[in-house]
């Protein structure tokens, strides 16, 4: 059984450092210099973390299987040498999504904001893992954690793919979305 | 915001007692002679229950537009006075069903087994919520848990309900299920 819960914990160091932050969408986070990808539950509350963001990976809630064969065939892991550069992305999205029947979703997903196919666009340069926070607890201050990896000369279009997928039907539906850019410490 | 956490307690005492608890598919759960319905987190280690399980209502993951407005239209909610029958069934599906990408989920669940067409066919008679456990963390036993609630007369029609479902095709990939039923203890 593979793990599945990841903690994002940022504060004063960690493995990444933050080279930018910025609230897209809603209330900011707090500032933290540094981040850390801990597996399984958070640290206890004694850490001198700024925040702790829990997220699960998860079974895929809109990818068909043409899709699924596509993305395989094409996407990379992480932790590739190269990819120095990250990005975690928390969103959140309305009640009015969450209130959508399964193919009103989809349809906005896909059919009329080509998430899929906009992404397939950026493989393998981009590397990502997708957490789900809803369904931990009914308090979770967000629903995805995105965490991408990506080299240098990937920047300018990582950047593009976000700006893509912002100006996108399905980012109505995004109340809140944090921005946090990082990049990889040198080892010690 | 209402409430999504619910807490099922098995124990000595509770608002319902357990008249009968069978193992479907795989491992039994301890016997308990009656169950509580707790809004929020479990209570703590401290208390004298035999289990507890833990669930939270979300979004529909299969149900379309369609399929949404007549259940919306037929169902009735939980606590009617003359429900006093009800059954707890938690369930856990095959890592080969969380595998599957979603259209081939929805394909099983609906086109192939008929879910929701079988659970119309028992509305308004059985009332129902179901609860979502397999993102509430790595370690939880189930994947879903559903409360159902019915009346006396609608015990033979209930039978034939769970019976339907389990001749499904999407049943081949249940690999856990626990059925317990329950009568609504008389107030004191």
């Amino acid at each position: 059984m593979s793990a599945r819960l990841f903690t994002f914990v940022g504060g004063e160091s960690g493995a990444w450092r933050i080279t930018r932050m910025e609230a897209v969408t809603g209330m900011p986070l707090a500032r933290a210099e540094a981040l850390d990808i801990v597996q399984g539950a958070a640290p206890g509350e004694s850490t001198r973390a700024q925040w702790q963001l829990r997220g699960i990976t998860s079974n895929e809630r809109y990818v068909v299987q043409e899709e699924k064969a596509r993305l395989v065939e094409k996407q990379q892991g992480l932790g590739r040498p190269e990819a120095v550069c990250a990005a975690l992305i928390p969103i959140r999205k309305s009640a009015e999504w969450w209130s959508l029947p399964q193919d009103a979703r989809r349809r906005l997903f896909e059919e009329d904001s080509k998430h899929v196919e906009i992404g397939l666009r950026y493989l393998p340069a981009v590397a990502r893992r997708l957490h789900h926070c809803r369904d931990l607890g009914e308090d979770e201050p967000f629903d995805f954690l995105t965490w991408f990896e990506y080299a240098s000369v990937a920047e300018a279009a990582f950047e593009e793919l976000v700006r893509e997928l912002r100006a996108s039907p399905e980012w109505r539906y995004v109340d809140r979305e944090i921005d946090i850019r990082l990049r990889r410490e040198l080892s010690q």
